[in-house]
């Protein structure tokens, strides 16, 4: 028995009829489109030149995914969870800057945060099978974690503790102003960034910074054979990635075994 | 029964004959000629000197690009098939800047495409088995081609996020101008190439770098991780890779198990 | 039958009683603000403003320091273990250099070695999984340690010569003013950091440069592919990593099979 | 039956006896300090001050040199051998530019070469071990190495193309001012060392600037992906490395499953 209420809510939540998929792509579209205005607003000719039609622009696409907003909590099945959802909440920072921006001057500026409704784009064009390699990507990462902390943790005590050598080491007339600042120019050496901005010029701190860029350079093995080394096994015991669990009104596969009900729309799963 | 054009044909497609080869050589010749001018020609002092003579050459090379373009056309066995294929659309390409440049002033800088006819060379140098090399890593990387799509997507977002953070923090007086601009100075961050045109001044964006720094480090293990996991998995099922079929008259190995004439100069497959 | 003493020991090497959490909480936060004061102390804004305070601080902390040493060294079972040990030495250069800066100028600047206690954080926080990710990562770094250093060998042949030769091509003017310097330039350019304080300007540095760039990008593949085929491995033998033995008194797990005391506490093992 | 030149070989090409350690290490000693005279001679000041003391020095270290490669071609077995060896034709190198220096200016500069010796030390350290880790990473390389000259093609061919867009697109006025100059920047930017003596200026220039890097940050997967699949293989085969022999006279281990005689000294193996 379908009211008016669960059909918004096929085509709002659902991605399978011709009026879920037409509101998916419309909402794509608005997003690029406030993306897009956000980039031109930061360009200092084309913002003195646009400035009134931006600000209009803003207020009309803002008004629109306030209304989206709503919309998604109304129809929502279990409304708390769709609000407290990692989508939930991106949903409402993206339309709160603008409401701030009458109250306080800049606030504006965190309009940043629309760019994350993009992760919505994965949805609209129903990658699903994408969502499935993301899947594994993010079991990869997450069985490695542990050990990638214990590798960060290593960096930020070698930066530190090198940090700290290279001030004595080179002195302020280099550069090297203060600790926090070789910090940095540690880690943009031992990630072998180099912006150049900071360099040694002693011969001893040239010699600190090839041994730092060395073990860089060796370091940068093993997050990758982490990672890598944690793939190969999963590749070998497939049907363990079988345990997902797709929902069938919008899509979703990031539902775990146990789930009953799909937390991005709230749907009851089978 | 083997008339004129087949002969030709054996010449222009073959690679197996003593003046198939010779053919093939002449081409590479010629080919390797064409980019060297078009380099000398880029070079200010040089062409002010010789651009008579680079004009002549030019004219001369394309003529015999463009001979050799309607041989190929004529003895094709499949004509339609050799003009779309992507040798085919090279071939064309490669030959049109020069003819477009009495119309248009600058196409002739166009002519850069006629360094991929260089992809000949592969098939002149009778490399075989360095196709079969080739194929095999075209192969790993199409199984790992959507996780690593998810990848670049992952990055776009991160960088556009970053980006618009990185413009609130520095602000227009540290080279920030533009968010556009960011983004540039966030993929050359997590790539970890660092020109370092752009670079950080405040303590709050050298902290923002540093952990973008990080994650391009830890994050470059992923297509790493992918594309080893896969290569590994391709080590131990061999036999797989003997699907490949061979021409006998030009030695294209690209065709697939189903094709029923080779997709390169036409000839029907066993 | 538990003296004075030994309730003592319980809260300065034990982790798992309410007191010696309290006691490992303390001294994690003493040990992030000695870090941070040396962080301020080099910023010269701050440093001018806040000599006379940072001057206290830092006697307090070194002076809370040389306490909590002595109570280890007092409470220890087997004194001599602990002070040879890592963490013995560690905590023993963390109070020096305040005590050297009364007979030495700039001695203060050891205080650098401070960072090493972080270590203990690991410890405090009953990472004791933590500690285990560690130990694999540490077992696959030995497992390749051989390969690593012919491949450092290999690359300070290579930097070497490479510096010889680009320093006949180049010369002084181009800033290749002496080999040492071209060979700090070899492995920043190598380990692919490129600050670009030093380029190559004529044409003949900028090929060979490119050749070296090419090898090091290759060959970063080489520590990479170590460490990964030794960590595949070892996730196929899991078993052979249940041979640790972790202290009941510390949590420490670094403990060989033969050990029958902990190395960090001295604890008797069972 | 042992006479004088056998013993004497014994000295100069083994190392199992105490005299032939005695002489590897004398040579070691000889080596390292004619790189460190190469090394100071080209640091400005200290050669002006040093000049005389400079010849005198290379001219002691050439003529022991020189005797060391008289008795080698003397002692050794098969002559011919030794002299076209990897080891013998260093050697030669090695001493030519000293003499070479009489009649041409400049040549002194060629004794770059003698750096090469160094890779004696690895014999003399009797690193057996270590050259078996270095035959692994060698066979490694070399299973890889159609592919990995597939790989460095493309990235030719990119470069060229890439090279090519970018100088019509960005201009000369912006530091790309010839192909050739663009190619170094291309790999410069391929390889993420990104020196950023060269950048782009324009919009479109940093778009495909992107592109590039992403490509290169991607790619740079491909050559770590085929080094660390084959040697998760070889680890699987381990009785296959079983085959190598060794030279019992100099511990030379390169020698191939059908060698008669040992490459380095024309020892016969058993």
């Amino acid at each position: 028995m379908s009211t008016g209420k669960d059909k918004l809510r096929q085509v709002i939540f659902g991605v399978n009829t011709p009026a879920g998929k037409a509101f998916d792509v419309s909402l794509l579209i608005l997003i690029l489109a406030s993306i897009t205005i956000l980039m031109l607003e930061s360009v200092q000719e084309i913002n003195t030149r646009w400035k009134s039609s931006f600000f209009k622009l803003d207020w009309i696409i803002t008004g629109l995914f306030t209304i989206e907003y709503l919309l998604r909590i109304w129809t929502s099945e279990r409304k708390r969870r769709y609000i407290l959802s990692f989508y939930g909440l991106i949903d409402l920072f993206a339309i709160l800057p603008t409401y701030l921006s009458l109250f306080f001057v800049g606030s504006q500026a965190l309009a940043a945060i629309r760019v994350l409704r993009l992760l919505r784009v994965l949805r609209v064009l129903k990658l699903v099978q994408f969502m499935g390699a993301a899947n594994k990507l993010r079991a990869a990462l997450k069985t490695s974690s542990q050990k990638i902390i214990v590798f960060l943790f290593f960096i930020m005590i070698v930066s530190i503790f090198v940090g700290t050598l290279m001030f004595m080491i080179e002195g302020r007339e280099h550069g090297f102003t203060s600790i926090p600042r070789i910090i940095y120019w540690a880690i943009v050496t031992l990630t072998t960034v180099g912006y150049g901005d900071i360099a040694p010029q002693t011969t001893l701190g040239q010699l600190l910074a090839m041994v730092l860029m060395i073990m860089g350079y060796g370091v940068i093995a093993v997050p990758t054979g982490l990672v890598t080394a944690d793939l190969v096994r999963q590749n070998a015991d497939k049907d363990s990635t079988n345990s997902e669990r797709t929902c069938n009104l919008c899509g979703n596969t990031n539902n775990t075994a146990s789930s009953k009900y799909c937390f991005e729309c709230g749907t009851k799963l089978d």
